[in-house]
């Protein structure tokens, strides 16, 4: 006998997890393509060539790779950036620009488990390729709020940015060629305290006036005009720093113009996130209630996707939901639905000689949209209803030699374990209609 | 620079494909779960002697296999019945049983390409285990018929057999010790005419009057009633024959008391599938336009799934759903929607002097249900348009600064180039009413 186990860094999803995972995922495609977001597939397995040196060195020792069947090089996805600058390289001439994807799709990281990560997990990324407009930088934004407060996430926090005003900062206290340096050892800020990364600036040839400046800034808070003020003074005139305050304005005005509650994005002079990538707007969003689960929601604006494959210069934006984060957030939160049943309705099987009207009760509820399990083997009902308990359902319906002698029903709500009497005369459609309201009811909380 | 290029069997989804795939993954998501199956997920990689061995000499050969980073022997699930019978064997104790699941996935084997498959395609498996009742024999059945119903397909025949029935014909006869040459003899009916079969059988020591039973009883067709009639003879005294056609019957009746039309099931004595693997109801499922695309859902009842993991006996049944072909099939039919968008509506980006009123409309309207793309740059409006019409929205809005001060609109629907003005008089509701009233005449086709 073979012991039945699965790879270290990899895990089973049960119901309960993955219906939670379902309903997440099915609301994010929801959002993404009410902005007219299409979805799109790529292999799981790449020529290796194009995944190599395309993410860290981390994520290159990571990399699941192997030879084929036909002696080629391939690796799994370790992301699905890299497989979106592929795609877009191969197809972007019959796509048209510009063009907006999202993606939803597993990917594969030979991770150190040690630090309770999964080497299996799944991203959920959607771009805004071929424009420069910032209607899709707006956009970028808008997704994320949409998406989290669909999700029923009320307390989050956008945290916006520009790299640009950070450059424009930097051209002006006299430290453009050390910009990356200088914004690793910020990056800091959060995990290191202030005096520990000025400790670091400072290591690195940087003034204390010009360290006070950055460390000055990093600590900016408050309404985002206010916040918009004091940068404009800090760029000066550096053109590149003017640029970046004007696009931060833009999007918080255009934030507010789409209704979007005031402390729901900031700006966080902060935020630099990915050191030559991005090139714009930045963008995380943190749960208010767990800072430390870290960005759920990470993405903005770069300048050039897919450099490596085309020459084609294809600036965009966009942001990837981790959704297992998330997921692990809710999960802390006590947020988390504990059923394991996609089903509302379940049908007890009270006496087989009813088979056949079970049958067409259950097809009947089936054809009025709503999901029912007919239990199949006609167990004691007790039990029966112990399983329909465990299991999440909310309704059970109890129909027995006598019930349908009677032309009744009673049905039980499985969460207060009120019963109710319902007299159906033997129609089908007014059973159908019965069970519709009770259920109607006991969404609504009644 | 890469050459940017997928896998020789593997390819990319672009959008218009990647919605049709969609939107068949949500309707078959919504019909398994209509019966109370709930979504399991499992790992793409496997310990490797949990997948060898366990499928067919081919499916060994075609694994992608591998040492990973840790020495462990791995490689990617090839189908998700095998991992179905790990997890169960697993996680059992938990769920309880009956278990009733889905796993919609993708699997991987290196194939010949040159017969047209794919190495990477998905599965949709449903299953119900731990439990011999005929409700979940019947529910298999009723689920195929309300997928297809519910993907709009009207010309399909669920056919179905019992490998009881076989069994008890070949102890009838005198073949019962043969029955696995013979089932292959058998299976090839349809490939190859009734007189190489009757030939092949004849080469196998099958006398000529047993070989006219079996393709007698290959070639039965006509009601339910009467193929089943005319199985009763054939069985004659054997029990496990007489088990077998009492359990089709049932099946039948059960199907009709669940309202299907009547010329959706049909008993075909000639399926016989899995020539160990099932034991008892199986069935193939075919687009009566397209036989020779095959059966584009297929399963059965077995024994015991999980023998090889754990000493638990699981007896079960379930089928799988072959959404490629099925795609495939659609496409060659005439069936599939052209569309590049998710979205209907198509804002057109037409002053940016009223970039603010533009996304106080598409939040507007989104806000309200409907999925708008706002046309990130102002380009021309006829360059807007054709985008529009390419990609397949239904519904243009067009607001240039004169509709704006005379708080008009111009409503395009694309496909008719027909245009209708309406008065919004600066009131965003009154817009949205508007559209929204026009895109449910075009989706009700007026």
């Amino acid at each position: 006998m073979i012991e039945p186990r699965t790879l270290k860094g990899f895990r089973d999803h049960l119901p309960a997890q993955a219906l939670a995972r379902e309903k997440i995922l099915d609301t994010t495609r929801r959002v993404y393509r009410s902005y007219g977001f299409a979805p799109i597939d790529t292999p799981a397995l790449e020529y290796l060539e194009i995944l190599t040196g395309k993410g860290s060195e981390e994520t290159d020792k990571q990399l699941y790779r192997f030879t084929d069947h036909g002696g080629r090089e391939v690796g799994m996805r370790f992301d699905l950036t890299v497989p979106f600058a592929r795609f877009c390289a191969q197809h972007i001439g019959i796509l048209g620009t510009p063009f907006k994807r999202y993606h939803m799709a597993t990917v594969w990281r030979g991770e150190n488990t040690q630090r309770g990560r999964y080497r299996e997990f799944m991203q959920c990324d959607f771009d805004t390729i071929g424009t420069t407009s910032p209607v899709a930088d707006l956009e970028m934004v808008l997704v994320v709020h949409d998406l989290l407060t669909a999700i029923g996430i009320e307390r989050f926090t956008i945290r916006i940015n520009d790299r640009r005003v950070l450059t424009g900062i930097l051209e002006q206290i006299g430290l453009a060629e050390r910009s990356t340096n200088v914004l690793r050892a910020l990056d800091k800020l959060g995990k290191a305290t202030a005096t520990m990364v000025a400790a670091d600036l400072e290591a690195q040839g940087v003034s204390s006036a010009a360290s006070a400046v950055l460390l000055g800034m990093a600590e900016l808070t408050g309404p985002p005009a206010q916040v918009l003020a004091a940068l404009e003074t800090l760029v000066g005139a550096t053109q590149i720093g003017q640029i970046g305050v004007a696009a931060l304005r833009a999007l918080v005005d255009g934030v507010q113009q789409a209704g979007v509650a005031n402390n729901r994005v900031v700006i966080d002079p902060s935020i630099a996130r990915g050191l030559d990538y991005y090139t714009g707007i930045v963008l995380e969003c943190f749960l208010d209630d767990l800072p430390a689960l870290g960005s759920i929601c990470s993405g903005g604006r770069y300048d050039n996707l897919a450099g490596l494959y085309t020459k084609q210069s294809l600036p965009g934006v966009g942001a990837s939901l981790g959704i297992d984060r998330l997921l692990a957030g809710l999960e802390e939160l006590g947020r988390m639905d504990r059923v394991e049943t996609p089903a509302e309705l379940f049908l007890v099987y009270f006496d087989e000689s009813h088979l056949a009207d079970y049958v067409r009760i259950a097809a009947a509820l089936r054809a009025a949209g709503m999901a029912v399990e007919f239990f199949p083997e006609a167990r004691r009902v007790g039990q029966q209803l112990k399983v329909a308990a465990k299991k999440g359902f909310r309704l059970a319906i109890v129909i027995g030699s006598d019930e349908f002698s009677a032309g009744t029903a009673q049905l039980k709500n499985i969460a207060t374990q009120a019963s109710t009497t319902i007299d159906w005369h033997g129609s089908v459609p007014v059973l159908v209609d019965a069970i519709h309201s009770q259920l109607e009811a006991i969404r609504a909380g009644h």
